[in-house]
């Protein structure tokens, strides 16, 4: 493919980060996938790092190294999101309880430092889950912020989910978020504001049970776990597939409209421990440091989603 | 009137808490204004206690008397909104130079205490500035806590206007807030997220403009300046008048949804001071303090402002 | 006397609160007692106002107005140190049930407040407690604060007795030793540096309670009791008479040594709430504000003590 | 030997890393020096790895691998200390420009993890710098911390030397501080209260001059710039070797008094970032976690240091 595009992805699969998987994975994505590292987050590394090596081999990610990486966030006790995704972290579809590979020695912290250093400054990580991982590797190395091409990351918003200040991904991990937010890497953010209007509901399952090939299947057993705990615990009116906006993006970034803003992560707030404050009104005299998404197209963004599934020969 | 209601205006005036009064002092409020207490906030107490007074002469306010309260807040330095509200607090319309009264001697705070501790538990606080007066009279007579009838304030919101987390009057003094918030009274809130539905536009100027009292004429040129630093300063499609919301809300509560929450003051975060943190999803299980007011009704909102205007025979 | 100095005693009393104003009204004193304050610390303010008139009485105070002050911090919730001072407040010596005078209806701020403003500023606030009825009377009124001569207080140090890192009387209530501290009023402070070498011990009981008057025995009592609880919660050699060096200093400034240092209060930390950061090596580049004792003459501090135990004739 | 003790010197070489480094290697210590690892603090870390390696051609440490490691704190900007060790961080003897051997590749944070996690859990870490490396070797690998047998460091007290209230580095890296302080593994602290006993003088220079080896030429002019910055900048009567508490401890502890105690890292406060709130008194009701040395045997010490340099045979 001409424009490819190499892309780590840092996750903590997690239903809305295998469907994101599964979409950079399929044939209508120009992404190169180098590596998926894992990290805490939904449910503990060790089981995150097995749900990402099963969904590897739901997309045909054969060749894909997987690494693990942190246990815990960098200052923070570890808080994990099981009323959402389970207790495996993905819940709903029948999973093969071994994986056909395993993941590499190597750290994640380390094997993103060393892709990104190695590379011509033409990498883009996409974090779905808690940042501690790219946190530690720019404090570990600064050398790779400059190398950096894109930070693409789910987190965030301008109101939250797990308290109401705060998104998940940011809140378990405020500290880790503050080293990106502040690197002066390239960041696209997409937030709770725009990820809420990527809502799978029951529509969304019907239309992609019809094309009933292997993985679509896996798909809509995703969604129907996801739906019914967002809306059991969330009161919502389906499973918004938050992490699944990244790699839509990368895909067709038309679907999606921005702002370039200044967003900054607080970590000192009694009641906004992980809040990303984003400056929309320009109020806040500070450099925008990021793209913030703040609206998507429906009809675009699910017309993508039914492509790249029908695009799995199995 | 038979279902009178006691309250004490707590104000800053102010182009929407001229409105304010300007409703509360109407042929259809049931209110009986017992005082009007001034606070530092749009612009120095000074100011907003000699607005204040030009307003009753307006309203024909003769008998209220007006105290004027804190110079500054409890701990912050001061800060105001010259410009939304210029100058002299109340742009716009012509002003005499001089009221034809002049504000009593007793410090506001005191008069707060003295009406509350006198009444049955019959009495309203309207504080739509910032929540100095109310808190210091709470630090200083805890006693008053529970002879409060009710709060209806406008503060804070689930988005800020003057940062990014934090609305104007929150924010120019937190910790007083924060006391209000905590002290156990029964608080009824309106925040940006419904103050900004009460956007007056041309179209409302031109409907108001119609009715040709004195009092319609004032509420117009009040409009008019309003309307326009909003358009500049904020990027807004109009004038919201805040303020207006708590005694439009006394006159009919049938206007505003509202939602008992939990809302908690941050006075610690380092980009986040000032924000009111509203549990809309039930997320933190802490009691809910908060009627917080998320909708209205557009048509009788403005069909109570003319209503009230009209009421005015001079 | 010629060098009269006029003063406001606002106070908790506690032990050495007391043994401060029998200092303050001894006839070896030039101080004119123009009121004695009280404030919650020790033990609540209803406890403490009590006492203060008790102490009157022992120490022949008939004429010093006695005016009660705030009930609670001005944002923490209330803390008291019974276990210091017992449950009245002044446990040890008999007292009289009822003191033969009532205190004045005034609020003690509202006094402060009156008092300086009146003054040619030439009053001298001398604040034993926490310091909430002083901010709150320069947060009421700021136009005190240049006219203040000069606040002299006990609390602070370079450590803590509380907290690892604060003292009592700052801790209780450190928003308000901020707004103080930061006001720009001239400031003499006693902390526990210097107060813990006031260390009244046995052989100090000894040599009191040989003057034989009516109020040496009262202080003896007092002291007795003191002594016993310090050595019982902080394990302490005596009873260190912090209060007393402001009143002492007063009649004898050259007891002390000091620094003109640059002296913060912090109010946010998470284990160092309510701490004095006192700037003795100069590393914080900002200007001095207190004038810090760091060491007395102990020969000279208890000559005195016996003197101004002696000068009483009951 | 038979009580041979396995260290890892984590340091940032400085003056008293150097002394400490010395002291280690000498004839009289019990301790195997596994390796020396190294950090940004005192100056950047390369000038830290480069005076580490001279430093080893002093003391005869052929052997011993050097490992650079953190080049920044967790999460603050990096401060350095030249004022006090001189732009190359070892000011005052010559120097080789080219020490013999250079660092190993391998970063410092994996050797520590690698070592402690291959050892029985006899490993004892001695970080003199800034935590960084050992808390990030604590968050990459939590494994580590039951199997470190004790961590040894220089850092912090109940007074301060960077601001009024902390020391430098802990100050440097109060995040880090914080996670090591928490982690759970036995900590004996020298902090300023007895590193500052520790002070070399004109007389300690005199007496180590005497013994007149190539080492103590080393020494001493190491010792005479020390002394001279500290009396500079922090106006004291000689130099503290801070550092060499921790060896001294580790060739014999009797050289020193310890409290066992609750230590906290402030790493919230507005003047007190970086402080150790060290509950001397017990006034916490924390589990006790740290070993704090609070007292030193003058003499004992500095007959342990001139026995140490005698031993060197060059």
């Amino acid at each position: 493919m001409q424009n490819e595009k190499r892309v780590i992805l840092d996750c903590d699969p997690g239903h809305d980060d295998a469907i994101s998987i599964i979409l950079a994975a399929s044939t209508i994505s120009p992404l190169k996938i180098e590596a998926i590292t894992t990290v805490a987050g939904n449910v503990e590394v060790e089981k995150n790092t097995l749900n990402a090596l099963r969904v590897c081999d739901v997309a045909g990610l054969t060749d894909v190294p997987v690494a693990q990486g942190s246990t815990k966030p960098l200052l923070k006790r570890m808080e994990i999101a099981e009323e959402i995704h389970g207790e495996t972290g993905l819940e709903g579809p029948a999973l093969p309880s071994q994986p056909s590979k395993t993941a590499v020695q190597q750290h994640a912290v380390d094997l993103i430092i060393e892709k990104v250093m190695a590379s011509d400054g033409d990498i883009t990580l996409i974090p779905t889950g808690p940042l501690t991982n790219i946190a530690l590797a720019m404090i570990r190395e600064p050398a790779i912020i400059p190398k950096i091409n894109e930070i693409v990351l789910m987190g965030g918003g301008t109101f939250g989910n797990w308290t109401p200040a705060a998104e998940f991904n940011i809140y378990v991990d405020a500290e880790a978020a503050k080293v990106v937010f502040e690197s002066g890497a390239p960041i696209t953010m997409f937030g709770l504001d725009v990820t809420h209007q990527a809502l799978a509901t029951q529509e969304t399952v019907d239309r992609l049970a019809e094309i009933d090939n292997h993985v679509s299947h896996f798909v809509v057993d995703l969604l129907k776990f996801f739906i019914k705990t967002n809306q059991d615990v969330f009161g919502m009116d389906g499973g918004p597939i938050h992490d699944a906006c990244t790699t839509a993006y990368l895909i067709d970034p038309s679907i999606f409209d921005f702002k370039h803003v200044r967003v900054d992560v607080e970590t000192k707030g009694e009641f906004t421990y992980g809040m990303t404050c984003v400056d929309t009104n320009g109020t806040v005299n500070r450099e925008p440091n990021v793209n913030f998404a703040y609206q998507l197209n429906q009809a675009k963004l699910w017309q993508l989603f039914e492509d790249a599934l029908k695009g799995y020969s199995y």
